[in-house]
């Protein structure tokens, strides 16, 4: 155990130093020189610990372990991406949590019936191309290849054009045969106070919370904002901070399990002298119940379209929509069995944010487990969880795998 | 006069070809690829109307024609900068008028006592280092060297980086003595609707407005946007928004003469699915009435100062405050004078938005004319101005200095 918790801890330091902002948390995003840095380091362990490397056409990494028959494969991982200014957990302790699983099949002599693959998955935070969840989009199909190779990032630039910058190629094949999977498991930090506050280092995750986002344009009129009298102005910023108001209390009002989030935001021209003519903002709405996700974007569509009567031009893109997700019955019965067995305390647990996880759920048998966060902080320097914890994830990762791949 | 609005015309199409965003505006920033190809035009132009160049150490220019005396100079001109997608004559109407009086001058063969300084200055609008108003400000001795070299765009680049980065020297003198000029007259856009209305082409102007500039930083909490429950979160945005909705009535309730805007806005960290921790944005107020100004920005800290017992923290930075500033009565007569006898309809009008003329004003007599902007539009690419009243300006601003510089 001791060795393992090494392990961990060293890949976690390792990546922690592929940032784009050193001493103000991770910043890694798809296809920058970071994730270039993340991926040689990640192939070169998965290389070293006796797996087949290949990358797709969206630059996910896969390390296989071949099974003895040829059959589909049993997934483990996560992504290696981060919000901006992020923490050095979110994503990398799955994909690590995959290494570690593959290190102990390869130390424990067994032979899989089924191959086991390891998975870094790129682009899930949605940081450099939006929406999110790219990686795990692009291999079910749900990203088609024309929508992934029209994405510009905020600079305008492709997907392609981006993916050639770190020498990925973009032209290999993206969506997988759901026929070669078999499952999917990941670990990721519960991104929540929950497990920490009950002391529990294990909470197996039986749903995911649905997901709406949405883009907001705002249109007004640019102008001097020494010239224009307020009563002729349409200012594009007052009608978006009016609107910005007044959201929180639609996911208040729905109670606990709902969630209302205007996290990114653009002014143009973004002057100090100029009346802004446009603002951009995203609009994230999650819960637990599909019912009510589904009340709240209505009712904050409702808000966007009366402002069209109040002298700007509101429109509305959908950018994301998931429904909430129940994960496979049967692996969470095997997680679970194995935790006891291992004699780790565990809890029943729902996840509050998105996952690949849940996309993956589509089509093939996923399951996840949490670990604690620190004071459930994420997104943030400050995020950190305890090595100790991932690797009793591992083992019980590794106990479920050993039963889903048949390996002897 | 057809071939001084020929002249004119020419200028003003070569000086919009140095913009950052082609077809959609002109962005020339301060010591930009761009304003180094302005420079270099305008500079190659003073040369061929026989003046002596000169720049200063903050990268203004100065094109003198020498009097016949040693003695303080008239200068003629404005700023050649430009905010994020404005338009082609906010400034450099105002620098290619000091040219064509110029350009007068040297075809009339008379020779002035006291010498002609034709002035093009820097980073009137603030829009790569805050505040505004930098090259007269820095002229004027109100911005010291220090603070000067303080400075740092939003890449953290230094402004003295910026300007060896095109060639120019930080090191040379900035702050000039105010004895070595008599006077400054500048030629500028109305900005608003006014002249247009009245299908005046001479505005003469009385008073410039009194500007505030303030810069608000929120800071609350950032956090994954899934997994924080609504009521647990201390959002900077939403705080912000609240502030910014309620900023437009304070202007409002002052009448005509008084405004308030948010121009500029960035949110920290950006990204659609993070709780934003800090957001940064400007509040730009003016008045006439220095009275009302003053009471606008004590209710804009108080609401802002409400929010400290709000779960966010707010602080204020006052950047800028000017006075509102009454320009020379002798040489708004003159002026004046000029435009009866040559037969152009004039009026006097007030400036609503912040010039060099008002900083220069301190230390010399200052005064400014206004041509009609198309609509009243400016500060967007649609910002238009007919070069025949800018040719008529011309002429009446070479009458005036003549007078002042008692050319013979």
């Amino acid at each position: 155990m001791k060795e393992l918790v090494n392990r961990i801890e060293n890949h976690l330091h390792t990546l922690s130093k592929y940032t784009a902002t050193p001493n103000e948390g991770t910043t890694r995003l798809t296809y920058s020189v970071e994730d270039l840095q993340a991926r040689n380091y990640l192939k070169e362990v998965m290389n070293r610990y006796g797996l087949e490397v290949r990358e797709d056409g969206l630059g996910n990494i896969f390390g296989k372990m071949p099974g003895v028959l040829e059959g589909p494969s049993v997934l483990v991982g996560s992504h290696f991406d981060s919000v901006p200014h992020g923490g050095d957990y979110d994503g990398p302790a799955g994909v690590i949590a995959g290494l570690e699983v593959a290190k102990l099949f390869a130390d424990s002599g067994l032979k899989p019936k089924y191959p086991l693959e390891v998975i870094a998955l790129i682009e899930e935070e949605g940081s450099r191309y939006g929406g999110g969840l790219m990686g795990s989009r692009g291999i079910t199909g749900k990203l088609s290849e024309d929508d992934f190779l029209a994405l510009k990032d905020s600079n305008g630039m492709s997907t392609e054009e981006a993916m050639r910058s770190i020498g990925l190629d973009p032209m290999l094949p993206k969506k997988r045969d759901s026929k070669t999977m078999k499952a999917y498991l990941e670990l990721h930090i519960e991104q929540g106070p929950i497990l920490e506050e009950k002391q529990i280092p294990i909470g197996i995750v039986e749903s995911i919370v649905g997901l709406t986002q949405l883009e907001v344009t705002v249109i007004g009129k640019p102008g001097h904002a020494g010239t224009t009298p307020m009563s002729g102005r349409s200012d594009a910023l007052v009608a978006a901070a009016e609107i910005i108001a007044q959201l929180p209390e639609l996911g208040i009002a729905k109670g606990e399990g709902t969630v209302i989030t205007v996290g990114k935001l653009n002014v143009f021209p973004n002057g100090a002298n100029v009346i802004p003519g446009k603002v951009v903002f995203t609009v994230d709405i999650r819960s637990t119940d599909e019912n009510k996700m589904v009340k709240v974007t209505e009712e904050t569509v409702n808000i966007l379209q009366s402002y069209n009567q109040k002298g700007v031009n509101v429109t509305v893109e959908k950018q994301l929509y998931m429904a909430p997700t129940l994960l496979s019955a049967e692996i969470r019965q095997l997680l679970s069995n194995h935790c006891e067995k291992l004699g780790f305390k565990q809890t029943v647990i729902h996840s509050g944010a998105g996952h690949d996880a849940m996309v993956l759920a589509e089509v093939t048998e996923a399951a996840m487990v949490f670990i604690p966060s620190k004071a459930g902080l994420s997104h943030c320097p400050e995020e950190w969880s305890d090595a100790n914890d991932i690797a009793k994830a591992v083992h019980v990762l590794f106990e479920t795998a050993k039963a889903l791949t048949e390996a002897e």
